[in-house]
């Protein structure tokens, strides 16, 4: 293919609207169009990786017995109602009328779809375990897109369906598709993906694993251990508190801290320390507006996912506490005549006296101790964890927050669709029970943009060979001499006869915008040809990251690049078993 | 793979809404699912097939410089207002509010998107010509899908958009596509797909082309000759009247005719000859209510395409002629007073008396000579051709007229999309020139379903092995029996390692259930493993469609296979450049 025909343009100038810089590079690079609010189309480049990321996937999805299906992109109403999620989820989901008048809505992800093809097939127990699975555009309408391919609106997505006869065939497969989704991060090029304990959201069930790709311009927060293995996304890591030391009491009483409202403030004036003090966090529940207020420790956060999950129902910060009793800034668990919901996070857990709200304005009550003074209280776990707390596995004070891009995740969903559904099967012994579902999904342009995030410099992309646009870049430098101009045109026709992916640059500009441009397609293998080299006989090999960097005879070009290409996939391959459900459980 | 494993059920009863075989062969043979009207999920082997479909069309567009890029499903509404398609398109737009209410529609076709996404890379005529295609979903709010995957609201199409400085290069590429799509068709196992001259609706533009696959069961009507290269679609077929001899006429004179609305009641009571006689069929144009009649020879009926095309917008049949003042069953070009549009078919042109209505209940003219009684009369062509009648192209009476799918199309569609969308380009001379485009369509589902409609017989598809869902179906016939289930396992390693694609069928049921399923699946190439063969070292290979069944050594039954599955590659192959665009036009 030559460069002068390819459809797309390429530029310096760094759009004004990307954050983060595999947005920019993936504009400037001509890999895609925006179209709409989170709405692209792909450019030839872009489309040649996200088909190799999708036989990528494809392969390994077989691999593990997946049979690959198509599910509609629109789908009736009637069967989200079936499963509940027509009502439960979002806005999100986006909901419209057919000519007919019929409701339907796009598919953000199909479950229910699942459900619906498998119903009949699956009505006997000897026809488990399967898998079916399909690569597919999907929509979500999100509220705010962003990053280009990172978080968009409309996607392309692998996702996969497991239907089982028992949890123990469920958790088997489970680890087959776990180890099959390292193996696809690693031939994608990113080995380093990190699989994390989850929160389930949306799709239900219990046990989650996301695929986090880290870096600093990932959305969501990750901790892992710098001791152990253990790692969980922010949402659901369990915070562990050690108040040794904190145990002395003191007798309540109430002092005037006045205009103090904030943590801070009331510390500073008390000139108390922040471990024995105790914050209220009031929100509202969406459903029923009741007010909740969570009393933590002074130098935690919330986890306001950990929160929902704990009460079973979305909440929301409270917009006037005054209404439901609550004085703003001095609200505590002590003498709080309220009528809402009190939850006390085990952060306070063990501390001897506390300062608190005295749900007076200007109040506060220091010496509280819950136990003695409130007694019968039942602690949960609904903060944050931080860096440098507590590990949950290993117990070390080693915790490390970073940010990651989720690239995958995989789901244990029990029998939440085959229940409301009424999908059933005939078991062995006669009776009819409900399988148990798994399912596996993959953001295939999120992918390809997350591992241009981590593969790049400050020039562009360096695409693992894997998923690359082309195998090579081919640059004439000199397109209007004759004997360049030969040697380029030959070299292309034998590296094509080879079956290697050329990209050929044959247009007359200048070495400058010709480098640029390569750089920003980020071709992994480079051959330059240029008259000084040619002189000597010789043309110029290079990789895009730089490692490579030598002339080489002209007549061996070919094997050499062979060679060269051979040792990328190589390197790549090698990666591709390093990590094991097994090992990292 | 193993037939045990595969997801979907197979049955005998034909589904009682099932009109046509291919339909009926697809849901019995767990090939396709119905989720809402129209709209459907693939079981594996649709998949399968869909994929070599699309692999072979992707080949053949990369072949004449097609880049394929990717559209979205949902697009802005904006894109469609610029086009003025947002309210030309009727209902089979589907128009909905994204949550931030902005208007948004499902792609049904993507002249705009491909637009968009080349208006900046187009600016110069050096880039041109060049053409960019996409395999993707497509959602058309069909008023009455029918015939499973034939006629359906959502699908998966090929789209190719070609952009041109000067309508010959258009021309000259357009050939190419031409002769691409012929051996698209080809490669997919049915050569003998027509391309018919055709309507271009609301694609706009003037030159196109349908190709249609012929039989019984589609819903167009296609014209050919029997004695030359003529054909189009009966939509555009010019009509030839031969009315040699009724030039003779008579004096103009009403006459009573009691209760004869039809013209075969007016002829049958007055004695006289069709050919002599002028009907009258009533419209209104959809816009203004304003009403049209329309006249011609009463042994003609009209062409509604091609009297829209001639009006240049959309007609009904008139609800109630009377409001418009005229009289149905009685109504006729002399003395004829209402105010409206009347149009002359050329059926009438040269006949020298007519017998047609007089305005007036249980009244007609008979007599009438449109040149000597009226003057100034217009004939135009908007009558349908009939079988039988002339051949425009070479003037015999040898027109036939067929049922055919339309399983592509092509269209020539000049500056329409470009000009109402503001993309230009700077031409070598310095001016600014809107590029002419072409498009061209592949509806992927449609393509494998006429396929099976056509390469059937009474007990399920035919598949050619291009896009076959497998190549080799494996019966084991007892697998209860050591020696039979060894020597199929056997084989069906030793096909697989040598890449050949098996269905090994090692169920323990009747030989009458296997063959069934065997049937349904339609896998061009059968082995079967049977006790008795096995005795004398034998085993069994047959094609699906009976032409080879022979009894093979079992130690020759790989190359056996590769030799027959070889064959049937090269059966196809010959077949892949028998029809150009140079010797068809």
């Amino acid at each position: 293919m030559k460069l002068s025909n390819l459809v797309g343009d390429r530029f310096k100038e760094r759009p004004s609207d990307c954050v983060i810089e595999s947005h920019a590079f993936t504009v400037r690079g001509g890999y895609i169009k925006n179209v709409a609010n989170g709405i692209y189309s792909l450019f030839p480049p872009m489309k040649r990786i996200t088909r190799k990321i999708e036989e990528i996937i494809r392969q390994e999805m077989d691999a593990i017995d997946g049979q690959e299906v198509l599910f509609p992109v629109v789908l009736p109403g009637s069967l989200w109602e079936e499963s509940g999620r027509f009502e439960s989820v979002g806005d999100e989901l986006l909901r419209f009328k057919d000519r007919g008048d019929a409701q339907m809505v796009l598919g953000m992800t199909h479950e229910e779809a699942a459900v619906q093809l498998v119903r009949e097939y699956g009505q006997t127990h000897a026809r488990y375990p399967f898998m079916i699975y399909q690569i597919q555009t999907k929509f979500r309408d999100e509220a705010r897109p962003r990053a280009g391919l990172i978080r968009v609106r409309e996607f392309t997505m692998k996702d996969a369906y497991s239907f089982h006869t028992s949890q123990e065939d469920l958790e088997a497969y489970y680890a087959r598709c776990y180890d099959a989704y390292h193996r696809i991060f690693a031939r994608a090029g990113v080995p380093e993906v990190v699989a994390v304990k989850s929160d389930s959201g949306m799709m239900g069930g219990s046990v989650s694993h996301e695929f986090m790709l880290l870096t600093d311009a990932g959305e969501d927060s990750i901790v892992t251990c710098d001791s152990c293995n253990y790692s969980a996304n922010m949402e659901v890591a369990e915070n562990i508190v050690d108040n040794t030391g904190l145990d002395a009491s003191e007798p309540l009483r109430k002092v005037q801290t006045p205009h103090c409202k904030t943590i801070e403030e009331v510390v500073s004036f008390l000139g108390s320390r922040v471990e024995n003090s105790c914050k209220a966090v009031i929100y509202q529940k969406n459903a029923s507006d009741e007010y909740v207020v969570v009393f933590l420790r002074g130098d935690y956060e919330v986890n306001e996912s950990k929160l929902t999950n704990l009460l079973g129902e979305k909440i929301h910060p409270a917009a006037e506490p005054e209404k439901g009793g609550l004085v703003p800034g001095f609200c505590g668990p002590y003498g709080n005549g309220a009528k809402c919901t009190f939850i006390y996070d085990r952060s306070l857990k063990g501390i001897g006296s506390l300062c608190a709200g005295a749900n007076e304005e200007d109040y506060h009550y220091v010496g509280l101790n819950l136990e003695r003074d409130l007694g019968g209280v039942e602690y949960v776990d609904v903060a944050k964890i931080q860096a440098g707390g507590i590990c949950p596995c290993c117990g070390r004070r080693t915790v490390r927050i970073s940010r990651g891009i989720e690239v995958g995740n995989i789901f244990q969903l029990g029998t939440k669709y085959t229940k409301t559904m009424g999908m059933t099967y005939t078991d062995d012994d006669g009776t009819e029970k409900h399988p148990i579902m798994g399912c596996y999904g993959i953001g295939v342009g999120r992918l390809a943009a997350s591992v241009c995030e981590v593969r790049r410099d400050d020039y562009g992309p360096i695409w693992p060979i894997t998923i690359a646009p082309w195998q090579v870049h081919l640059c004439c430098m000199r397109v209007d001499r004759e004997d360049c101009k030969a040697a380029a045109d030959e070299i292309c026709a034998a590296l094509e006869r080879a079956g290697i992916e050329v990209l050929y640059d044959d247009r007359n500009v200048r070495a400058g915008v010709m480098f640029a441009d390569a750089d920003l397609l980020g071709v992994p293998v480079r051959i330059t040809v240029g008259p000084k080299n040619l002189e000597n006989g010789q043309v110029e090999l290079t990789t895009r990251d730089k490692r490579v960097k030598e002339l080489v005879p002209r007549e061996e070009i070919l094997e050499k690049t062979q060679a060269l290409i051979a040792q990328l996939f190589a390197e790549i391959e090698a990666h591709v078993n390093d990590k094991t459900y097994s090992t990292e459980q």
